[in-house]
């Protein structure tokens, strides 16, 4: 009988070969090779292409046997699906343990040969003690050993982990919130999940200590009991974010076609979530902020927001966006109110919150930065700073003044322990406002806040969305400890 | 008995004065100097300060009865508001017709004497035969002819009116939108409403030859019967978009402190708004996703959607997002499945709408652009192209081909009269990002895309909910002029 290996084993190869390495830009093998080379792969790895002695400079072995190791641990097969039953056989003559297909075309076909195909490569596979991860899938991400699955992802890691049936939505995933500033333990695309499944990788996840919150895309599950056990004890260790695909008509016909999935009733999934405490989200803008949430801000179990920035027209927009989603805004307190009567007698019983920053202007408060004020204030669980861009002053005063006036009290909110939330607008810039001074000045503000860790949402809703659901969750946490 | 005039001969001024102009950067009455200069005012403009002899380079006058010339047709007041009822005095000497009063701290103080100041402002005026706008607004964009709010606004115009009681809010919409590809007939920012109200800039807009669709952002209305009776006359002529703020209980109390108005219940808006067929949005985000939608796509009434690109995972989650908005997904023609059987007949029966392009990686289908051929489709309403911007081929590909394959068949669609729409992700880059050649490629294929006049969304989630409320929009108009 083979050794047993944990998919974190599995997941920490020494030696990784890429079988149908190529030099075809378009295509996986190739593809591949340059995550590899970018990314500085920690361990070793190989190239096999019997068609070709040099890719990107590296040197290219005609078959995984000809490999010079008497290991290697993962292989990585960018190969068309009726070599990879053979391909099985170099795997256990160099005692791989985990092969990766990238390799697709198989069951999500809906054809007879392909499907049967899939179940012999499995059954071969186990027989030799070799685990599958898919077919049809972009495998791992890793990058505290530089694994990668899509080029330029972040090269440090976090505490976000996340399993994947979609390795396109497992890249845009990782991209997009890497802009928000989020890292990766690790993701795992597992496409067609003949082995390695939703279950098996939810569990690992849950127990995994790189991993503090779990983000998934699954489009179906095997077994529905299964699934269902495995989310009730992970969700009580760490958050789990559910983008749940195949949710309509369409969609359930596609997760078949995609990855062979049966999407089952959604009304079934939201029930079953719910009960297990598992957060679900619709889109993939949505699983992005739920997990910026969680990554920037400590468990918060209040709803009651203050807000702060931008002039009269943000300021109602978003006390009404807030107080849509379920949060309320209290009132200032009489201290902070105390403080601005001595400053601006002619405003104190007029600011409210949220504070229009608009009605400051040509009072002594210009002098004031509000924001750390209200970073003294208590009585509220969390703090939004909106940024607004659209006041028209000039460059030095927004690098010397604005800019660093944002950062430092948003920055001291946090340093407080008090959960701050910052609101920035991103346009759809083009060429040209890239080489102006303010959209890079905003550019460059919004980096520097979520470079100090900083919760930062496009809008307020988004804001307001994920942070609804953050709170549910926490609350949950608590009654359940309290329960048990 | 003063000569009247309409809103459209008071906005087109050929001398205006700004009273209170001044060389602090924070104050309007610098800015609007600032904005003048900018965006090259058609007219002759003034500065007004006892104070200033000299600001950015222009000559000042001591008073605007010094000002050479014997009319000053609009006059933009920066003083403070005890000083306004003078001011009337020396506009009625200039012959001024309309003074946009910028000057704020008047009834939205909630205080009496402030209140009294303000009724009195408009007594005086009236009595002078003189409008007044505001106060405590922004004033008029009107990019025709130079006339402008805030800093670096399109200097062309276009088919979008609108009318704001926000100033911050306007400011934002536009700056927004534009970076979208729309442009503007004319947006009015007017604050306090004590004279000019959204009732008269409604019937406005409803028969401005220059506007086609009109937006707007409202806190309260001072009658509401009369502005509902100009609401069911405008919906008829063109889309009326309302950003209604103050829905919630903070947002109510906000509204008298933010411009003196009386939010109402919401519960009332939305019957009327729905009854009047206008459009209701909830932020600036969809109040720009509307504007958007009208301004780039022709009157569609019905729902059948197809979508094409990016991969599984965007293909499903679309395919979610535009039925849960109430979108139908019909599959393909038999033409088209039979041109696809002849150039893959291991994919012809297997490819659905929406159409995975990933699944053509390594087939003779890379050699086609699918795009192309789906503008032959019928069948359809509306043509959704998501470019996926995940791909990791290399600069040249994406230049020589991606790009402008995407640009090309996106505007070929839109030339044989068909609606095309595109979803293409915003991410919150920042200044390395600007560096990179991939996000600036993307950056300068949306913009290419924005200038060819087509309907570009940063998500599939804000596209479909924009599109649903235009299908309502026209499919109500059409059953209106079916009734009539």
């Amino acid at each position: 009988m083979p050794e047993k290996f944990s998919l974190g084993r599995l997941f920490s190869p020494s030696t990784v070969a890429i079988v149908g390495a190529s030099s075809n830009p378009f295509v996986g093998g190739h593809q591949f090779t340059r995550f590899f080379i970018d990314h500085g792969f920690q361990g070793k790895f190989y190239l096999v292409n019997p068609a070709s002695s040099e890719i990107l400079g590296l040197k290219v072995y005609p078959a995984l046997t000809a490999i010079p190791e008497s290991n290697v641990d993962y292989v990585i097969s960018c190969i068309r699906a009726d070599g990879v039953l053979s391909l099985l056989d170099d795997c256990c003559q160099k005692n791989v343990k985990l092969v990766h297909l990238f390799t697709a075309r198989l069951k999500e076909t809906g054809r007879d040969k392909e499907t049967k195909l899939q179940a012999e490569i499995l059954e071969k596979a186990r027989r030799l003690g070799i685990r599958i991860l898919g077919p049809n899938c972009m495998g791992v991400y890793y990058p505290k050993l530089g694994l990668s699955f899509n080029h330029e992802l972040p090269r440090e890691s976090g505490p976000v982990g996340g399993f994947f049936q979609s390795g396109g939505g497992a890249a845009e995933f990782v991209r997009y919130a890497a802009l928000r500033g989020v890292r990766f333990s690790k993701v795992v695309s597992y496409g067609n999940a003949s082995d390695i499944d939703e279950v098996e990788l939810l569990d690992y996840f849950a127990s995994d200590s790189e991993t503090e919150i779990i983000a998934s895309y699954i489009e179906g599950v095997k077994d529905g009991r299964k699934f269902v056990e495995a989310l009730a004890l992970a969700a009580k260790k760490k958050p789990v974010i559910i983008l749940k695909a195949g949710r309509g008509r369409t969609g359930a016909k596609l997760a078949l076609s995609h990855t062979a999935s049966l999407a089952g009733s959604i009304s079934v999934w939201k029930a079953a979530l719910r009960q297990c405490g598992a957060i679900m989200v619709s889109n993939f803008e949505e699983l992005i902020d739920q997990a910026v949430a969680f990554a920037f801000l400590p468990p918060i179990t209040g709803k009651r927001v203050i807000v702060a920035g931008g002039g009269g027209g943000k300021s109602m927009v978003s006390a009404d966006v807030w107080e849509e989603e379920g949060f309320e805004l209290p009132d200032l307190s009489a201290e902070f109110r105390k403080k601005l009567k001595e400053k601006v007698p002619a405003l104190w019983d007029w600011v409210r919150n949220p504070i229009d920053a608009s009605l400051f202007q040509g009072t002594p408060m210009v002098d004031v930065n509000v924001l750390e004020w209200l970073s003294n204030e208590d009585g509220f669980d969390i703090w939004v700073a909106n940024l607004t861009q659209d006041d028209p002053l000039p460059e030095d005063i927004w690098e010397n003044i604005l800019a660093p006036n944002f950062l430092n009290s948003v920055t001291e909110i946090k340093k407080k322990g008090k959960p701050a939330v910052c609101v920035i607008e991103t346009g759809e810039i083009g060429p040209a406002e890239m080489e102006s001074w303010k959209w890079r000045a905003i550019a460059e503000t919004r980096r520097q806040i979520v470079n100090q860790g900083l919760a930062v949402f496009p809008s307020a809703e988004r804001a307001a969305k994920a942070i609804e659901k953050l709170v549910n969750y926490w609350t949950w946490r608590e009654s359940e400890n309290e329960l048990s």
